[in-house]
């Protein structure tokens, strides 16, 4: 496509994590342009000389975010900024008639009350919160074309909700017991300078943390309460791999009386069947985080353990990948009324 | 101590991960003298040759294994061979009056039927089950001064026993749901060629493996169903983890109605009072592998998380420590009488 | 292109290391039709049910080796056989009219007798040592489109090679003093069981191996001394790096008296002016190996240490992309007459 | 012996990498009663409930430094703390009595000048930089008894050094051309909060950095030249390895006119003929970081490359143990009279 005739896409924050997945992304994607790159830390720079590996791509340079000079030169915003950062801006973007994908967490509880509880502070711009798609993209192909802001979800949420909503959509399980036992690459992490990252911390180590009560579990909840439409309690525990990226997501659930598995496959094979990037593995096929790096697929197995009545469904994700940028790229292919796979198909590296 | 005096120990196998752990612990013993050590492989060769972190200790060359040449040289035999390789050897060293520590599988199981089931083929000494103490150590302080035959529990019975059977012995929680997402170091498996314990399959990946039906959760169930006196199955989740040692165990659990962190708390707390390997957390701490690194330690804690009326009990051991070689030479000091932490007081070396 | 214009490849050897990255750069190479896959272990499998990250992708089923089938459904094999495993059935394919791409090392080494030296055995089709054409791209585009056999260069000689050639060819350096410290990933050694590999083995571990006797030397000496002509010896010491892909190279040189670092600078940006994978880095940038993973790229810098009269070029390339199926792939869009790049511009996932 | 007639240790800087090493030998030094740990981030805690490895051991809460406080209660201070922080309070120590050993740079350059032209400032205390024994071990055996202040060298210097020194003192190298590859783990670096040592940026990565101008290369050149007499120059070329512990270091001679590998061999062996510390490895074997890890040892091994007029010296050593706490410990016992091994033989866990 000439390059004129391609959607102008900013990025802001585009150094950290998921935002310079998402410029890796987006710089080989057809339908793309990428105009504006912000960076609180390397404004000035070239992406180059700061990602070496982004090297030779026509890409432009590194600039502080100044809202006015956004508007007029793209046509989409992707805010990779942290939370509550970024929220107040959007407002303004939206206003100007740009369409916003935000990774934070800011657009993804619906309730400002949550939000407050969350977060220790006020929302920066409640008034968006009812308008904002969840877009975890499978299940929102309707809403997201027509998506003025779209609420990226989060990893840890992503990893689960796939696993989980085909089979609360069918009514399987008992949505009294929800389980879920994550553990997750380093680059969940932000990328600031903190002694809890550092290499020798994480190296050889494996730790839960913020048990019970990670940031992410009213996300997973207020989408599973959603469908159900009651209230539900989910016990999550995450833990850091030693790792660079991706998600493994193990759920555990009691299936309703007289659930077989054929019941299960089927309600994954009905939900996932236009899904390119949904993986259903066969019977003994377990999900492997290395299939899934560098890409947006998910890997979905199941096991039906009769004997002490418990399903375990597990998911792999790329955090950075469906889990932030690939998804944020799907959901943008979405918005634009585009192929979904649009940029989206590379292989990932394996070994 | 006078060397003369000292018990004379034969390690058998003693080149593979949990082999040579042992000898690395056992070298450093003041009240044992390794007399013995075999290896199918190295037989010939000098241990420091194979093994050169061992380099400058005064320790016997590596030989074959030849059951008459053990008996008159050792006083205890600690065997690391695999499944059924050792098990008819041990027969016969009992009957020649050696004490023996098995670290295989065969004698965890007391009912041969189970053991046929799990194993697939006939039990080579079923008369020995019954008198086989299983070497959870911090549990059979009684049993072990007059114990012939150890069966050592297996590294994955022993994150989860560790952390479940002070709460089973109070009656604290619901029996009928027990499920329980672990996560292995490699030294788990055995030192043996294999295409999918190569650096590059395993580095960089994470993944379950014989999800609900893995060989450990035959040990696990007797255990459990001994003390509560009925039948429980538990779902297990395993999954290979790429560093060299550890394992972080996840057991999630239904508590009965009115059952408080209190409870909870001093039913650790009871149970463990003794015990100077099990490091109870605090509230707000959780464990981490390296913290037991190449130790015999066991760090447990717990959330009580009310919302989902979920009890989470997380433990971590060395899967090579208290797993395996470290809780052997625990029950070698109970057994013969010694301060149980006689040799085992080291330090993790952290980071 | 309309699949049936494509070029018909056979990968033999194809799920092993540099096998399967041939066929994942291949399965998305837009020239390029995957006709023929053999595979000595998975043969009557679908690539997929081995390596899952290909699934989707429309291969061909593995099969077994038999020549007669290779010839009639592809014009070019490339051959991820191990030495001497494929160079009969080289010859066999040559006067079949298939041209032939080799990643062996059996037609890097022209003389016959340091064949025999090196590998111990005769070579097996020594007719055709003369014929093959050593396949460096850079540096063979004049000679790759006649090709019919393409001797694709070892892994570490490709990382020497690249950073010695264009100051061979300027005369800047000494030849009587190279001296070269090597350490690269894993998957350069073969997918085969093998106890030295073990994840525990290889990781939190460091070390060199083959000091001074690597089979790559002769291959390294022959290139270098066909330029200079006249005889040169190379000091090689390669370690294995606890990570999965990746050679970086140092190679500390006299120069020659007068050489500046313009003349080094020059000498690099000459040979290398239209080469897209060649990062030369800037004064102070320094080779990663992240930057190249997973690509057919090499970063090349220098540092002119006045003080000590040493020049040490440092390269890094990925042993599976531009040190061996990266490469093989630009050989075969040289033999071709194809853009260079076709196929082969993705983008290193950092991190 | 009664805790009384222990030497009162202070250890400042106590939990940095090499300051918690420092605890964790001391620990368990049978001759030792560590008195103060200060701290400047964890001041009033106590050492468990920021390294839990080290929980159940009597130690002294960490403080706040008070040079005031630290005299009285210590007999010997080991300063862990950064550059120039320690070195005006080092004066104060030793005027008041106390034996002081710094494991900064601080004292390791005789010359002042050069510090100011290294570290780009005065230095604080230049009266005591004659004073300082620089304590590479196994050289300063005579020295050490009577220091008042040693300076403890540099993690880098000490690999070179060991495997330097011997063949300098010999004369059997030619000393104008000194190259030097090292690799050392991440705990090389401070324990402070850096976006270039986050795990993401180090794991599947390997880079060298700051070639040809690193700080420690001064010190090395100020040994070397010490012992010849004559200056020289180091080119010096270090990587940052992704694990956490262990320096390898290859050094790249021209032998004199006439060396063999037999008079190698045998300076060597003269050199280290009472050092319990150094393992000399036979022809063949290679050092390898794993069997140093955690521990005080120094592995070495040559190739005398004939084709190449080269020799390659190797050395291994923990950048913690040898490299910095581990030689502290040695230190402290010569400096006092004890056995050199005391409380440092512990075996490196291995794998």
């Amino acid at each position: 496509m000439a390059r004129s005739d391609r959607v102008r896409v900013a990025v802001l924050g585009a150094t950290g994590y998921s935002g310079i997945e998402t410029v890796r992304l987006l710089a080989c994607h057809p339908l793309v342009e990428l105009t504006v790159l912000t960076s609180e830390h390397y404004a000035g720079r070239e992406v180059a000389a700061v990602y070496r590996h982004l090297k030779g791509l026509d890409l432009p340079s590194l600039e502080e975010l100044r809202p006015g000079a956004v508007k007029g030169r793209a046509d989409v915003v992707i805010s990779c900024l942290p939370e509550t950062v970024g929220a107040s801006l959007i407002a303004g973007f939206i206003s100007s008639g740009l369409r916003v994908i935000d990774l934070s967490a800011d657009f993804r509880l619906r309730d400002p009350e949550v939000y407050r509880r969350v977060y220790k502070h006020e929302h920066p711009a409640p008034e968006l919160l009812k308008e904002a798609v969840y877009g975890l993209s499978e299940f929102r192909r309707r809403e997201l074309p027509e998506a003025r802001l779209v609420a990226n979800p989060g990893c840890y949420p992503t990893g689960v909700l796939l696993g989980l909503v085909p089979l609360l959509l069918k009514g399987l399980i008992d949505p009294s017991s929800i389980v879920v036992d994550a553990k997750s690459g380093t680059t969940g992490a932000r990328r600031v300078p903190n002694v809890e990252q550092l290499f020798a911390e994480v190296n050889e180590n494996f730790r839960p943390y913020k048990v019970g009560n990670h940031r992410h579990v009213p996300e997973m909840e207020q989408e599973i309460s959603a469908i159900l439409d009651r209230e539900v309690a989910v016990m999550f525990v995450p833990h850091l791999l030693p790792i660079n990226r991706g998600i493994l997501t193990s759920i555990f659930l009691r299936p309703r009386a007289g659930t077989t598995a054929d019941d299960i496959q089927a309600a994954f094979e009905a939900a996932y069947a236009k899904s390119s990037f949904i993986r259903l593995l066969s019977q003994g096929e377990m999900p492997e985080l290395r299939n899934v790096r560098a890409t947006n697929f998910c890997e979905i197995s199941f096991v039906l353990h009769e004997r002490s009545h418990t399903l375990c469904v597990i998911t792999a994700i790329d955090n950075l990948g469906k889990g932030a940028a690939g998804q944020a790229v799907q959901n943008l292919n979405l918005m634009m009324g585009w192929d979904e796979n649009a940029g989206l198909l590379n292989i990932a590296p394996v070994p």
